[in-house]
């Protein structure tokens, strides 16, 4: 089940994007699984890749591909990671390139390739070069959707968002589509999201909105503390609407809104996190630094006695204290920790809150949406961290598949 | 189930020892829940705690007592963690300590309490008082393995373990207990072991013999990666046997049986970690320096994709080099990594090893007992940690405890 999706976003065509969705037989059989995305003459695009050292193929090529000309198009495939393949893996992404390039009437290294799926398998680049001229004769704005489908694993819906700016001249459109659901924690995670603006923007501070935006989404999202080796980001500008530059006006409304997005999206990976059946948010303030909010916030949202705690909606606040023992902050004053469930005081004093009564925990933990905020009294600094639980749906689900 | 454990260890009495256990009610129904360990005039005792800011009463007790006076007992008791209870908590434990004390015939200070269990809730300490008469009469030399069995919270077989060393002038006899199992990230575990020995040993000495010896067992395993706000490890000598010190020729053997009395303790913990059904080994070698191979060996112990595909007998390496890939390693050089299975290499070169086929690791991944070696390729540092997989039983008893 997904947390609070029903997995029917409404996505708005972005002016100069064109995508279609088709079954190359990859892995799965049944479904659509790769996605080609056209890009205008005069697109910039600045992207944000994993940075777990055995990082696939795809990523190697992506990355250099965009050090060079500007990109006309993006090609995504699931159920093959082509991650762990060697120089042979390099190769065969520079090949699916080849074809994409042939297809679209452009260079191969204005081609960026992204993969998800199983990792340490060959990828069979003659169905990629089958499926392609197919997919281009379907190259249609209003594809968003479908493409967001084909690019699911685990994923039990298809995953988006959209936004729309006024700015002097005009109005911008923002939509972009994400895949998790497993191997999640981002560090840029096996996510994969795609985000285009039709507003003209340079390569150069597109890069200054999306790292920012990045650190402050799925940088902050964890489903099971594993960093994936394919975890790409990618924020694509066609030009096609009012040109935007770091010195306007409306800069700093165009880098929330990407935030924003960025923020759904991420959430959206967190709330069909594989066996999720909660939605938690941990909150961490009064540190010291950013580092020890991250730590402790990551150090409670990554046990598995609190997760599996929160699957049975138990307000056992004694893992959640432990958890933020463990977390390694040098001179913790435990009597100034708080703990707080919701509205829920559960935590003061270095014991149970007085006043706490089970029924109040039970209260918040029944809900599927769960605030976990722990202030620890040493600062001014403030963190958030979004999770899930540990269900036995996780573990069936990463015990069966490839099998 | 406990991965080759019969729960039916041989224990050797240890001279000046005594132990009793019996039910006093304080969680459970139907079964023994405390202990009283008696030790003689004289003995000496060393301890290791846990490291999480928010240790328990019983930690912040014992580690006063140590400071004091030689002790003359340790009172034990499961069902109630004593953790997370404040102030409150701490006097509660030094009631503890003082009925233990009245029926011993010492000073309060002179007992070392330890608890384990559920996590903020008032210990009930009339129960102490009202079991610790019958026990006292009950003490018997003999007892070990009812001590062992009745530590016991979420273990399955009670765990304990002797050896025995020749020395000039005649023999010493090592005996020790250990609980589990879950919250078990000793960084020192809910763990709890109790040793002791009839060598005469300084207190001084014997901090010398436990230190690496701890370090060398209890803090290289992990079931789920939360420490415990109660580990604790016990060493104690009765001094009715040979007297040992430091510039004893026996020593570096009687230093060595520590520590592989501490490991076999250590492992026990781990082969009956919370629905444990593979005990896993980890060694990573090629390390330039001891802390990059422990984070390496921790990030693959503790990774629930690894977990979940060792629980499926899966060989889905893929999910063990993405675990080595995002452990942090500054510069690693993906070409050089080698990761084995048993005596299977499965990746070497960046990618699945020429020659790996999914037979060979089938038939490593179908055992019970699994080593993963992980070789880095960039120095001469070599470390182990051991582990267990990700199972339904590990939810379900997380999901359920304590309902």
């Amino acid at each position: 089940m997904a947390v609070g999706l029903d997995g029917r976003p409404e996505l708005i065509p972005v002016a100069g994007v064109r995508l279609a969705a088709g079954a190359a037989g990859i892995r799965y059989q049944g479904r659509d699984d790769l996605v080609l995305m056209a890009l205008p003459e005069g697109a910039s695009a600045s992207a944000v890749f994993t940075r777990n050292a055995f990082c696939a193929a795809p990523v190697v090529v992506a990355r250099e591909h965009l050090r060079g000309r500007e990109p006309r198009g993006l090609l995504i495939n699931s159920g093959n990671a082509n991650a762990g393949t060697g120089p042979g893996g390099v190769a065969d992404a520079r090949a699916c390139c080849a074809a994409a390039a042939a297809v679209l009437g452009c260079e191969p290294g204005q081609i960026l390739p992204f993969s998800t799926g199983v990792i340490g398998e060959p990828l069979p680049v003659a169905r990629f070069e089958a499926a392609l001229p197919a997919l281009v004769d379907a190259l249609d704005g209003d594809a968003w959707l479908p493409a967001a489908r084909a690019i699911m694993t685990t994923d039990t819906v298809p995953k988006g968002a959209s936004r729309r700016l006024r700015v002097n001249g005009g109005e911008i459109t923002l939509t972009g589509i994400a895949k998790g659901a497993g191997m999640i924690r981002p560090d840029m995670a096996t996510m994969l999201a795609f985000i285009a603006t039709d507003a003209a923007v340079e390569r150069t501070d597109l890069d200054r909105v999306l790292r920012p935006a990045v650190e402050a989404s799925f940088n902050r999202i964890t489903v099971d503390g594993d960093t994936s080796t394919n975890d790409a980001c990618v924020l694509v500008a066609t030009g096609r609407g009012p040109r935007l530059t770091l010195a306007a006006p409306e800069w700093p409304r165009f880098a929330a809104l990407v935030t924003d997005l960025c923020q759904e999206l991420a959430q959206a990976l967190v709330r069909d996190g594989e066996g999720a059946t909660k939605f938690v948010t941990v909150e961490v303030g009064g540190g010291a630094d950013r580092d020890e909010c991250l730590r402790v916030a990551y150090a409670v949202a990554h046990s598995p006695l609190v997760k599996t705690a929160l699957y049975a909606s138990d307000p056992n606040w004694g893992r959640i204290l432990a958890a933020v023992g463990r977390a390694g902050v040098d001179g913790l004053e435990v009597e100034r920790v708080e703990i707080h469930l919701g509205e829920v005081c559960i935590v003061a004093g270095g014991g149970r809150a007085p006043g706490y009564t089970e029924e109040a925990g039970q209260a918040v933990m029944a809900q599927e949406e769960i605030p976990i905020r722990i202030e620890l009294g040493r600062g001014r600094h403030r963190e958030t961290v979004w999770t899930t639980d540990l269900s036995h749906e996780y573990v069936r689900i990463n015990a069966e598949y490839r099998t």
